[in-house]
């Protein structure tokens, strides 16, 4: 057998849609059960094969991709590859990613013989781990020759428009089956909004709106959902009047962190800064844009949101005060709303809150989590893609302004520990030319830390902050600060490199402000950065969360 | 809070029953929902937490100590954890082997308010990941105060008797809740054989077994499942009076392949030798010993076994002939069929047959996979345990015989790449001061190759031979040899044992059939071999299946 391809099939199909949704790159781990579609995936005109060096990474990596280009894709084999994988899917689920899982799986012509095949249970059955992605998909498919095109067409677009993942199993005869080429497009989405639900909106806004004096009086908090539903364009709108304005941290990088009224990351009670909390729980009319308060993301549900003051817009509905109407989407809901914030009385803004980062540190003063973070955020620049793993990485550069055209990537609901590494791999293949930084602890990075081989071997231009305290520091401060079950084996991250085949690395082993900042201010390309710090420093805001999350855990 | 356990609770009481059911080892990676759990692990006086670099490598190596001690347990967090860690659970199902998958999940205080918690989809629903594992597990029980003691029970005998995977979902607060001591054991297994049932076996078995003139003419074809169910004793009284015999790959190392009548390891007419095929397939009786046959295991279904001549003996059900009877225990069906075997005339059997290495390798000869296996097999000695990956790894040793005392284990079923390598660490906790020999190519490495960090930390004496031939030769083999997604990056895999923090491993680069030898005969400890061998080269046994499945997976 050769990889050659002779005519049109299903596999070309999937590939060629996936192109036109703006995929150009799938990651995986090739199965003998999929190396037929792989064929389709290496020879296209426009997209490329990444393989990882396990799923759960490639999981990860198109997850972090399609944070950054809209959609990703990765494929899997079945049974052994996609149960790898599916904790990533998981991932993409609560937080809101479109990722499609291609599954390839036993020909659908051995699959009717019900014998053990390899990779399953042996019982002879095959649809036990496409029913393990039910809970965790939008929208699920087995494909066969007759309902191939049918059912791509209508993963790929539920995947689009629900902003969720989508599971395709893929037979291997199917995959090769020939069909003919689309002659039109996927249909564009459709527009969710009913007008009278909208008109709905807009009738009782203004008097919710009047109970500010003026623009100073109207608070925003912009989430996470905003960016996933596609409506930062329309939230610019709102914010172009000139409102005091917030984000959460689960959507941090979505708005100018340098813009006048800006006013902070609000955590609720943990966290945010007393402007950051006026400016949301005082205003007198406050819009709540695509927000979802979940644990880590409201300081442990300690946000104070009063409802007869607030205009509430969810992905598909919005609220004022206490009534819903339903369906509203979120862009066309801010979009109703700019007009009316704008004609409200202007006033001048406070400037954006800055953190007062003191004297620099002397070259040789210590790390400490505070100064880390600090020597972090100055060194970033306009285009840069940082990915702060969640754990003291998250904690310790959430409060930082980040400046304009920086993506922050973190993942505060799911939480995986170990998702920001592959994730890089991700992001930086879907923006090339921007460069990577990634915050990571050392037991976070362990887990995963096989894919800075991937990272290497496709040159990406990174920073690979590995912030090395001997342990799991975010469950130490949670519980057991002295229990063996925290530690973990020290690494000698800056062999890592060489040990992956890699020429050319920068690394370095840092433990003072300055050799930080020498090290940050290194030769483009990939670096890597080992940063010592104490073992129970912990950032202020994790040690306030912690606190609390150690009664939660209970 | 610190560590102090301070009265007996449900997490004391499930610890003490792992225990009693002889773990002295649970395996997993910390989180803030098991953090609780923990610390009954980390404090009791008979079992030892192992934390490894990532769960799914947990669940790996604690089926290879389930392997070799009957049962294994790992812990792991709510959601992202167990997600992790279920391609391992499904492999342990579909491999027979029994394993307790210990989940800390929110406090149940904290779940009947249904808020979005982290490791959650945000939907203030906590049974997604449970039903997730109804298809991989024989028993499950979300755990409450209230029906704690019972469930633990129920969960433990069931994976004790089925020898399958089981899961325990354990709330932080439930983990806590005081209970009383346990005032007796956890009552045996019982005798699930039927006596009429097992008299039924009795009736027809003779007469089939007259069919052979004599115990020459009695072939046993014995399989995993006699492993597994406890059956090696009884098999060992039937092979006591001199009968042919094979193994499956599957069951390899189930019997001594030095002894007079055993005639090999069958996988139908794939790689098995004419002497092997004679004595199963024209065995005029043939006892089928807890054989299952599956594609990898039986050379993709080219078994030759006639049922009129068979006497088939599954792990609750016996076969003579057409007729089945059941309840039958394996065991105890051995047991009943022994003396009648032995009531046939004896003869002189064959020597068992041995692989003729020719003259040995001259120190210079470059490597190859014949060549390799063959140092490899002849380096091993009693007490070893052998963890081949399935791919080269596994076909190459298949065919060898291997010394008695050793333990073989692979994977053939759900052949799960990446295995072995944690399943290293499993094996060797399990038997202490037996030697690991890891056998695995570079591509499965990779998957799970952080894990070494782990074996190193514990001071295990291993040898890690990593077959270096520049990417997935066995995908290669079915398909696409030259295409990109067979590739991976080239690791220096020795200078792996330093970059994660050991001293004083034994490390080796080698090419040479007399640097190989050098290097296997090192001093004891840990010792990594990094065997390069040429790119396409694979074993014989493996060229032949893929040619084959190249077919099967289309």
């Amino acid at each position: 057998m050769t990889g050659a391809v002779d005519s049109y099939t299903v596999a070309d199909h999937l590939v060629d849609r996936l192109a036109e949704l703006g995929v150009d790159r799938v990651f995986g781990v090739p199965g003998d059960y999929s190396l037929g579609l792989l064929d389709h995936i290496a020879h296209h005109p426009s997209v490329t094969w990444t393989g990882t060096t396990n799923e759960l990474n490639a999981g990860y990596a198109a997850d972090g991709y399609a944070r950054l280009r809209g959609i990703g894709a990765l494929c899997t084999t079945f049974g052994v590859g996609e149960l790898s994988a599916i904790n990533a899917i998981a991932g993409s689920y609560a937080e809101h990613v479109p990722v499609v899982h291609v599954v390839g799986s036993p020909a659908l012509a051995k699959q009717t013989q019900h014998r053990p095949l390899h990779h399953t249970l042996g019982d002879g059955e095959f649809g036990h781990f496409a029913a393990m992605h039910a809970d965790i998909t939008c929208a699920r498919a087995a494909l066969t020759e007759q309902n191939a095109l049918v059912e791509i067409d209508r993963v790929l677009a539920r995947v689009r428009d629900e902003r969720l993942p989508g599971y395709l199993l893929v037979p291997a005869d199917v995959a090769q089956a020939p069909v003919d080429r689309a002659s039109v497009p996927l249909p564009p989405p459709t527009d969710g909004t009913d007008p009278e639900a909208l008109a709905g909106v807009a009738d009782p806004a203004p008097r919710l709106l009047d109970q500010a004096p003026d623009r100073g009086g109207i608070g925003v908090l912009a989430g996470l959902l905003v960016h996933r539903f596609g409506a930062a364009g329309a939230l610019a709108e709102v914010l172009a009047a000139g409102v005091p304005h917030a984000v959460t941290p689960w959507a941090k990088s979505l708005v100018d962190e340098s813009a006048p009224g800006f006013a902070g990351t609000y955590s609720g009670a943990a966290g945010s800064g007393e402007a950051t909390r006026r400016a949301v729980e005082d205003a007198a009319a406050l819009i709540l844009a695509g927000v979802q308060f979940t644990d880590l993301n409201s300081g442990l549900f300690t946000q104070r949101i009063t409802r007869s003051r607030t205009i509430d817009l969810g992905a598909r509905a919005a609220a004022v005060g206490p009534a819903v109407f339903a369906p509203v989407e979120l862009a066309d809901a801010l979009a109703a709303l700019a007009p009316l914030v704008a004609s409200r009385p202007a006033v001048a803004l406070p400037a954006a809150p800055a953190v007062d980062p003191g004297p620099p540190a002397a070259d040789g003063e210590p790390l400490s989590q505070a100064g880390l973070w600090q020597e972090v955020a100055d060194s970033l620049r306009a285009g840069d893609i940082v990915l702060a793993e969640q754990g003291t990485s998250f904690y310790g550069m959430a409060p930082h302004p980040i400046p304009a055209g920086v993506t922050f990537v973190g993942q505060p609901l799911w939480a995986s520990i170990g998702y920001t590494l592959p994730a890089l791999l991700g992001a930086c293949t879907a923006a090339p030319g921007r460069r990577g930084v990634l915050l990571v602890g050392d037991g976070a990075a362990q887990m995963t830390g096989t894919e800075l081989s991937t990272v290497l071997r496709l040159g990406l231009p990174v920073i690979v902050l590995v912030v090395d305290n001997d342990g799991y520091t975010i469950e130490r401060a949670i519980h057991g600060p002295d229990e063996p079950y925290n530690d973990i084996a020290r690494w000698d991250w800056t062999a890592l490199p060489a040990a992956f085949g890699a020429t050319g690395a920068t690394v370095a082993r840092v433990s003072t402000a300055g050799e930080l900042r020498a090290a940050l201010a290194g030769p483009p390309g990939f670096t890597l950065i080992q940063a010592v710090v104490p073992r129970d420093d912990v950032p202020d805001l994790l040690a306030t969360l912690t606190r609390v999350l150690g009664g939660v855990a209970r």
